[in-house]
C-alpha cells in the first residue's frame, strides 16, 4: 500500500529522535530545561521579529491557546467555514475560548480555496456590528497553508494584517502546515507569517512527534500562554523532549527541507491531474476530481487516499514520500 | 549533584524508547492504531474488572477528564486541601469542569497524610447539603499514593466506595504516584484500586516520556472522555507513540519494578531519618523534618531536593535512584 | 406613531400588576414562597402531563437553563441557522452550556419559515455521525412560533419527537411565543408543546414585565435547573413577584386571550398583504415584501416597524395592539 | 411574627411601587429607554467621578459580571473565606469567571469580620507569586459591609486600593448592602466606595423588587459588562422598569433614608445585647451570642431570626423594620 491519507501519521524523522535520545539526562522538569529557555531566540532569529514561543503537544492546543490572546469569552473569532477550527478540532475553540463563537466566512469577495480576504470577513461582519444581541468578533484566524491547500502571499497577508489592525481584530494563523506554505513562497518564515499577531507552528505533520509551536509576535501574552498551558494540561514535565523535537527542526532549516521533499511530491502528482484539480496545488495537498469508479481503480493500484464529497479525492504527501510512488499515483491518474 | 527534587524529569526508561522507536512506521491516525486498541483489555486484564483505558499526555489533563465523567460544571470534587489537583494543576480543574468548585477536606477524622476519611469527607459536605446557594458535591478525589506518601489499603478504599455510593458520588483517583502505592501495598493493581470508579495511572513519574492512562471502570464513560480529549487537545494525531509507552510499562510489570526500586531506595533514606519523618513512608517521598542548618549541610554534600516550609524537607525518589545515592542520604541523615 | 416593532416592549397587563402587588407583604425568599410553590401543579394542569416549573427574567437565561439539562458542553444543540438563540441571543448558549456548538440547520428537507423537521436535521447530523473530531447533536432545539411566525402542528411535533427520541437527542421548545402558537392551533397549551422534553414557556412578550417560565417535563431535571438558575444569578430573592406574573397569566387563560387579541391584530393586517406575505401568518409576526418607497410611505403615515433586509419590513402585534390601528396598516399596505 | 431574619424578601418600597407604574408606557426595549439612559449620569453626580452603571436583577450577578472586567478565566479573585461570592452564591463566580479561582483568605494579620485588609491578602498571595502552577490573582473583592455587618472607612479603602495597584489587582465591591454602610460611615456615596474600580451597588435589600446596579468606576468597561449581561440572559426586554427602581431610589436619597432606618433599628437592639455581640453593629445585622435555649425563649415571644452556628444568631433589620418591633427584640434580649 501507498499512502496518501495524510502526513499526520508519518514517521519521526531520525534527527528528532536523537535529539530526544540526547536530550535523556535529567533536567529541570516542565519549560525550566535548557533546551525550553532556547526556543524564544530561535524563533525570534527565524522570523526576523521579536517573539515568544512555547512547545504544546497537538496544533489543536496551539490553535487555541494562541487565540485565548486575542479573544474573550463574549467575543468570537471569524474564520473560514470550513477551518479546521470549525470542523476539526471537535469544539475545542469553544472548550478554550470558553463559549467564545467561531464566525463562520464562505468563499467569495475574493476569497478562494478556503482563503479568507478583507472583503470576505467585512461581509460577514459588518451587518452584526456593535448590536449587542450578536457575538461580535474578537479576532480573525487564517490557516497557512489552507485547507485545500492554498497559501497566502506576503502582500495578502499585509492586506489581512491592516484590516485586523483597522478593526482593532487580532490575526491569528493557524500553521499546521506552515512548513509547505513556507516552502511554497519562496522559503521565508518571516514573509509566510507577516503581519500576524501568532502562529500555530506545525511541525508534526511534518516529521515531529508530538511538538507544535506557539508564536507569540506579542512577547507580553507569552504568560497567558504559558499558565493557560499549565491549565490546560498540556505543561509537560518532560517538556525537554518537545523543546528537543522543536530544536532539531529549525537546526539547519530541517523544517524547510521536508516541506519541500513533501511540495514536490505533491507538484508529482499534480503533473498528472490536469483539469481535474479543483485547487492550486500550492502545499503538498491536491484535491482531485474523480469518480468512483476512478477512485477504485486507483485503490486496486494500491494507493491509498480519502474520498473527498461523492466525485473528488484528497491526496497528502509528507516528508517521507518516496518520489517513485508520488510519480506512479501521478502517472496513474493521468492513464485514467 | 545527586538529585532528590522529584520523580516528574527523569530519564525514560530505554524499552520505552525500544517501544516507541517500534511504533514508527506509519499506522492509522490518532488512536486508531494498533498499540492503542490493545489498552482496554491489558487494563482490563491488569485489574481484573472490566474498563477503558484511554492514553494523553499528562496527570493534570488525566485527572481531569476523569473528573468530567462524574462532576457536572455546577457541583463540586470532594478532595483533600493540599491534594495536587487544588494546589499544583494551575486551575486545571477549573478549566475542564467548566467552573465546578473544589471542596476542600483538611486532615482530622481519622484522615491524616492528606488522606481522605468517609468521617473527614462528611464533616464537610453535610452542613451544605440541599442548600441551592452551595455549591453540591458530585464526586471524591482521592491519591494513590497521598501528597505526602502515604497510601490506601484496600478496606480503606472499600469504606471510602461504599461512602461515596451512598451519597452517589463518584470516587475517582489520581494514581500519579499509583505504581508506588501499589508496590508498597504487595503488588496488586486491583487492590490498590479497589471500589474506584476512575484512575488516572501515571507513568511519567515511573520512567514514562508523556503517557499517563485515563482508566475507567465504566466503559459506558470512555467515549465522553473520548470526546472531551479530542476537545482539549489531547488527541495526537501519532498516538501510538503513547500507547507504546504504557504498554512497554505494562510489560512484564515494568511498572511494578520501576516502582519496587524507587520505593526501596525510599525506605533506604528512611532508614536514616529516625524520628525526623513527619509522614510514614508508604511509596517513594519522604518528608523529613530538618533544620535549614541540616538542610544546608545536606547541600554541600551534593544532595539536591526541595524544601518543605521552614523546617523540613521533601525527598523524593525514581526508578533510576542509584542505591549507592540513596544509602548515601540515609547515611547521611542519620549523621546530622 | 402606532408601533409595531416588536411585542417585547409593550406595557404589563393591570392584572398582572395586580398580582405583583398582591404578593408585597414578605414571604420566604427566593422560591420558597407560597406562590412559587404553586406552579409545578399549575403547569402540570395545563399541559396535562407532569412537569416541573420554574421562573427565570428572560427567555434567554429560559432556553439556556432547559438546554443545559439535555446538552453537555462537549456535545450540541440543532437549531434553525437563524434560531433565536444563534442570532440574538449574544452567545448565551456557548456561555449557559460551556462551549457547546450549535449545529446549524438551513431551510430545505421539508422544512421552511425557519421550521425543522427530521430530514432537514438528519441531513445535517448523519454526515458528521459518531466523528470525535467533530462535536456530536446532543439535543435539538425548536421555536414555536418559529423565528418567521409558522407554527408547529401536534403531528409535526410527533415527528420531530420520535425522531430525536430514535437519535438520543433532547427536545426542547422555545416558546417566546408560544401563547400565540398555542392561540392559532386551538388554544390547547399541550398539543402546541406535544412530545417535546422542555419549553421556554414566554410571558413577558405576552404582557409580562420579567417572567417566562422554564417547564420540564421531567421533573427528575428540575434540581439541575435550580442549581443552574442560581449559578447564573437568577434566583432572585423575591422570586415572588415572579411567581405572580405567572400565576395571573395562567388566572382564566389570560395568556391565551392575551395572544389571540395579538393574532387577531396580526391577522388583520395579513388581510391587505396578499401576496406580499412571505410566510403564512400563523402567530403575531408577519413579514411582509414592501420596496423602499413603500416602507417609506408607510412610516410617513405613522406606523413604526422594522425593516427586513432591503425589500421587506417585519410587523409584529401585541397584547395591547388596538384593533383600529391593526385595521388601519391592513389598509394603508392594500392601498400601496 | 416579627421577622428578623433578613432584609432580602422585605416588601417593595411603594416609591418605587409608583415609578415602576409609571413606566409602563412603551419605550425602547432592553437598556435602550430614556431611563435607563440617565442612570451613568446620575451615579456620576453620587459617586464624584466618572462612571458607568448598568442593571441587573440580582447581587450575584452584579458582583459577577464587575468580576468579568478584572479576572481572566485562568485568574483568581481574593476575598474573605466565608464572602457571599464563595459560600452563598451556588459557584455562580465559577460560572461567569469561566473557572477562576476564588482565593480565600482567613481573618487575621489586622482583618476581622470578614474584612479584609492588605497584610491578610499578601499574607495568602505572596507564596503563590509568579508560580505557574498555582492560580494567580487577579483582583480583590471586598464586601461593604462585611458578611459580619462591619464597615471599611475610607482610610481602609485607601489602603486596598493603594495594595491592589500595587500588585496589578483589581478592587471589587460587592455592595449589596452598601447603603447600610454608607449610612453608617456618614451618608457618602463617594467615601463609602473610595478607590475601588467596581461596585455592586444593592437595592434590593433595601426596598427595591429586583434592581441593582453594576457601577464601572472605568466607564471604558461598559461595553464588556453590556455584551456579557446579555451573554448571560440579564439583559431584560423591559429594561426601563429596572432603570425605574434604581432612579427612584436615587431620588431624594431614599437609599439613604431607608438605610439609616434599617441602621437605627439595629441599633435598637445592639443596645440590648451588651457582651453579647460578636462584631461591632456597623449597618444592619447583628450576630449575638444566645444560648440554644434562649434563642428558642425569644422564638417563643414571637421573634424570628436564623441560628448561627450552635450558639449565636443573626438578626437583620430592613428599611421597613417597625421600630417597636427592633425597640422589644432589644428587651427582650436584655431580659434573657
Amino acid at each position: 500500500m501507498t499512502k496518501f491519507l495524510s502526513d499526520n501519521a508519518a514517521a519521526v524523522h531520525p534527527d528528532l529522535w536523537e535529539a530526544m535520545r540526547a536530550a535523556d539526562e535529567a533536567d529541570n522538569p516542565y519549560d525550566g530545561d535548557a533546551l525550553s529557555a532556547q526556543l524564544d531566540e530561535r524563533f525570534t532569529d527565524l522570523f526576523g521579529r521579536e517573539c515568544a514561543a512555547e512547545w504544546v503537544a497537538t496544533g489543536t492546543a496551539a490553535n487555541c491557546l494562541a487565540l485565548a490572546t486575542m479573544c474573550q469569552p463574549h467575543g468570537g473569532v471569524v474564520c473560514h467555514e470550513e477551518a479546521h477550527i470549525e470542523v476539526d478540532e471537535g469544539g475545542a475553540p469553544g472548550f478554550y475560548l470558553h463559549g467564545a463563537k467561531l464566525i463562520l466566512c464562505p468563499d467569495g469577495h475574493g476569497g478562494e480555496g478556503a482563503k479568507l480576504t478583507p472583503d470576505s470577513i467585512a461581509a460577514v461582519i459588518d451587518p452584526i456590528r456593535d448590536d449587542v444581541h450578536q457575538v461580535q468578533p474578537h479576532a480573525i484566524a487564517i490557516t497557512q497553508a489552507s485547507e485545500y491547500g492554498r497559501s497566502y502571499a506576503a502582500e495578502e497577508l499585509s492586506a489581512l494584517s491592516d484590516f485586523a489592525a483597522a478593526r482593532s481584530l487580532g490575526l491569528h494563523m493557524d500553521g499546521a502546515r506552515f512548513a509547505n506554505a513556507a516552502a511554497f513562497l519562496g522559503g521565508s518564515a518571516r514573509d509566510a507569517a507577516h503581519g500576524v499577531d501568532s502562529l500555530a507552528f506545525g511541525f508534526i505533520k511534518n516529521g515531529g512527534m508530538n511538538a507544535e509551536a506557539v508564536v507569540l509576535f506579542d512577547p507580553a501574552q507569552a504568560d497567558l500562554v504559558r499558565y493557560r498551558r499549565k491549565r490546560a494540561g498540556h505543561l509537560q514535565c518532560k517538556g525537554r523532549y518537545l523543546a528537543a523535537q522543536i530544536l532539531a527542526m529549525l537546526e539547519g532549516d530541517l523544517w524547510l527541507r521536508n516541506a519541500r521533499h513533501a511540495n514536490a511530491a505533491a507538484q508529482d502528482i499534480a503533473g498528472g491531474c490536469g483539469d481535474r484539480l479543483m485547487h492550486a496545488v500550492e502545499a503538498n495537498e491536491l484535491f482531485v476530481r474523480l469518480s468512483p469508479a476512478e477512485r477504485e481503480a486507483l485503490r486496486e493500484q494500491g494507493f491509498e487516499f480519502y474520498d473527498w464529497g461523492a466525485d473528488a479525492a484528497r491526496f497528502v504527501t509528507a516528508w517521507n514520500t518516496r518520489e517513485d510512488d508520488a510519480a506512479a499515483l501521478g502517472k496513474a491518474i493521468a492513464a485514467l
